[in-house]
C-alpha cells in the first residue's frame, strides 16, 4: 500500500504512508482493510490517494532471513544520536566520507522518501539512479505475528514503526551487498531512527528533531556489488523474516 | 479495481475482474474488502494480481446523469440477437457499415477488453488508439443505491452485471459524442448483453454463446468528434448517476 495526498505520488502528491504485507490469502481482505483505515487516518495528513497492490507469491519462492536482535542508544539530544549512529557505522566499516553523505542526503531531502538511498559504503556515492524516490523494499513480513508481537512488547517496543521498520531491516541486513542501514521515520512525531550493522538493529532515540517532516534511509553497498541483482532482490524478492527461538521466546 | 490472473494486466495476464465506485468515505473500507472478495472468487478465475486505486473526488467535481430506462429483448439464439442489436443501431443512425465492424472488432478479440473501443458511427474506423486495452471508464456510481437496487429487483434483474453496467451506460449515453453502445460480458457465464441507444437501455438476452470468454464494449462516436476531451470525460470527470424519482419508485 502506498498512500500520498495531493495527489498520486507520480503527480506530484506528498507520501503519506507506505505498508508492505506477506500474508496466507485467508487475511487479505481484512489487512487490505486495515491499511486503508491508516491511510485515512495517519499522523502526516489524510490520504486523497491511495493505491493498493496484492500480488499472489508461491511458498517454494518465498525466502527466509533471520530477525536482527536489538539495542537500545538513549541519546538526549539530536547530536548524540547522530554521533553514536556514525560510530556504529564506522565500526562496520564504512568510511568517514561515506557516513557524511548519508547524513547530508538525509538532511536535504526536499520530500520525504518513498524508498531508500544505495550509498557506496567507501566513496559515498549515490548509487541508484531513483532520486527522492529511492528503492522500495517490498514483499516481505514477519513469520509469525504474535509471538514477534510479544516479544517487542516485552521490550516495551509495540509501535507499528519499530515493527515494520525491523521487519525491513532484517530484509535488508540479508542481502549480501549491503553492510550497514541508516535510518529516521518521516513521521512528525517520531524521532527515533536506527543503525543496523553486523547484524544488530540498533535503536537511536533522537536522530530528527520533533516536527520534522523529512524521513528517509541509506543502505550501504559494497564497493563493485551487482546493483541490478540487488535491486531485484529489495523490491521483489519475497521474504519471510523468522525468529530464532532462543531469541525470542 | 482491476484483478489480472497469470500477473498484471501490463505484465500478461488475463482480466478477471474490474469495478468502478464512487462513495463517500466511511464505506470505502467495506467496498475495498468486497472488491477484493470479488477478484478471488471470480467465475473467469482466480486473481493472482488486484489492484485497487482510491482517488478524493470533491463533491462540487460531481456530475448528475439520468438512468436510463430498460427495455428487455428476449431472444432464443444469438444470430437473433445480433440480428436485433444490429436493428436497434441502424435505427440510431450508425451505419450498417459501422455496426459490421463492431461485430468483427468484438468477435475477433484476442483477449478480454478492459476498456471500450471508440468506433465512428459513420466510417466504422477505430477512434481510439488503446488496442485491446480499450477507453477504460471510470468515476462513477449510483446516487441512490437502495432505490435503484428495488427498481431492478421489481424487474427480475438483481444482479451485478445489470447494476454496473446500466452505470456505465449512463454515464457514456450523456456524453454528447457518443450515439450508441454494444456491449456483452466477458464472463463465460453470461451471455445477456445489451444496446444503449436513443436514451434507452436494451437487454438482449443472447449475444454470445455460453462458455464464450470474451467480451467487450463499443461506443459509436459521431464523426468529427473532439476524441481527447470524450476520453478525458470517460476515464476521468467524476458522474452520479441520478434516477428520475417517478421512473424509479
Amino acid at each position: 500500500m502506498r498512500a500520498a495526498e495531493g495527489g498520486a505520488h507520480e503527480c506530484g502528491g506528498q507520501h503519506i504512508s507506505g505498508a508492505e504485507r506477506l500474508l496466507r490469502e485467508e487475511y487479505l481482505e481484512d489487512i487490505a482493510k486495515k491499511m486503508i483505515q491508516r491511510a485515512l487516518s495517519h499522523s502526516r495528513g489524510k490520504a486523497d490517494f491511495i493505491n493498493l497492490t496484492i500480488e499472489m507469491v508461491k511458498d517454494e519462492a518465498i525466502q527466509e532471513v533471520p530477525l536482527l536482535p536489538i539495542t537500545t542508544c538513549p541519546v538526549d539530544s539530536v547530536d548524540s544520536g547522530r554521533k553514536a549512529a556514525e560510530k556504529l557505522l564506522l565500526s562496520a566499516g564504512i568510511t568517514q566520507k561515506a557516513v557524511k553523505q548519508a547524513f547530508y542526503e538525509l538532511d536535504h531531502l526536499q520530500t520525504s522518501m518513498r524508498g531508500a538511498m544505495l550509498i557506496d559504503m567507501i566513496t559515498g556515492n549515490r548509487l541508484d539512479a531513483l532520486a527522492e524516490r529511492g528503492v522500495r523494499v517490498s514483499r516481505m513480513d514477519i513469520a509469525n505475528e504474535k509471538d514477534f508481537c510479544d516479544w517487542l512488547t516485552r521490550q516495551g517496543l509495540e509501535n507499528i514503526h519499530v515493527r515494520e521498520a525491523l521487519v525491513l531491516a532484517a530484509k535488508v541486513a540479508a542481502a549480501p551487498q549491503i553492510i550497514a542501514e541508516l535510518c529516521w521515520s518521516d513521521d512528525p512525531d517520531y524521532v527515533t531512527g536506527y543503525v543496523t550493522a553486523r547484524k544488530r538493529y540498533h535503536r537511536i532515540t533522537k536522530l530528527k528533531e520533533i516536527g520534522d517532516w523529512q524521513g528517509g534511509r541509506v543502505f550501504f553497498v559494497k564497493s563493485d556489488s551487482d546493483i541490478v541483482e540487488l535491486m531485484q532482490y529489495l523490491q521483489y524478492q519475497p521474504v519471510l523474516v523468522t525468529a530464532n527461538e532462543e531469541m525470542i521466546r
